[in-house]
């Protein structure tokens, strides 16, 4: 596992870019996309449900209070990672506070990981194919190194 | 205490506009008044450090990596609660995710309550005088009604 400086490294202009670009479109509809996100996760990871109990019954969607709040925020903490892009030692102070949560819930690296398919499906329901993928799983990478 | 849905009727649209109008100043510079509210808060309430144990040496302001990511991501909280102002549903389901970490932190809503001064302050800062300030308590009246 890389350290989280090297990780966030490996986000380059490039990469910053088509991050940006395709946020644009997956943060305008951060319930949508968000709960769109979570639900795909849970039915093509179903393990990592047990992770999830606090939600309740997950399979009604954005009907589910619990799931829908969780959905929102996690699309707020991208915002907050996606607006820090220029500045690395801001995003990692704002990616190793999201991971506290996450270590504390004993969720690991490669567990997280996990969100890289369902983000691919739903960076694709929004015609961003894999080169964007690509970029989000480089962002992914930061956290996963502070876990 | 009120219910969640009790505070967020209080909520009216006089308060929203000035919840808007303060926060276009207040979001505008998420870094440095997050650890302005925050670091007012252990300064005239440092009872309230003890909860804060895991972001070390607070007196390093921004410079403590720990705090400025606590402190961005605490605005990126209060810009998701404003985004949604408009949709008590969404406000409530947004509300209660980001009390669950205070409830497990055995954060009460009068501790929580605490934030109101500091958050006067803040806006006096920017030339937001009580009128704001209010509003901005019956906002975190809100998350207090749902610790």
């Amino acid at each position: 596992m890389p350290s989280v400086q090297d990780a966030a490294a490996q986000i380059s202009a490039d990469v910053k870019k088509d991050l940006r670009d395709s946020w644009a479109a997956l943060g305008s509809d951060k319930t949508n996309n968000g709960v769109a996100l979570m639900s795909t996760l849970f039915n093509d990871c179903p393990e990592t449900v047990a992770y999830f109990k606090r939600l309740g019954d997950i399979k009604q969607g954005k009907n589910n209070d619990k799931l829908r709040g969780h959905s929102i925020t996690l699309m707020y903490a991208l915002q907050n990672f996606v607006d820090h892009l220029d500045s690395p030692a801001d995003l990692i102070c704002v990616v190793e506070k999201f991971a506290v949560n996450h270590i504390n819930r004993k969720i690991s690296a490669a567990e997280f990981g996990k969100i890289n398919g369902p983000m691919k499906k739903v960076l694709a329901s929004l015609n961003f194919g894999d080169r964007y993928a690509n970029a989000w799983a480089k962002l992914v990478a930061v956290v996963q190194a502070a876990l």
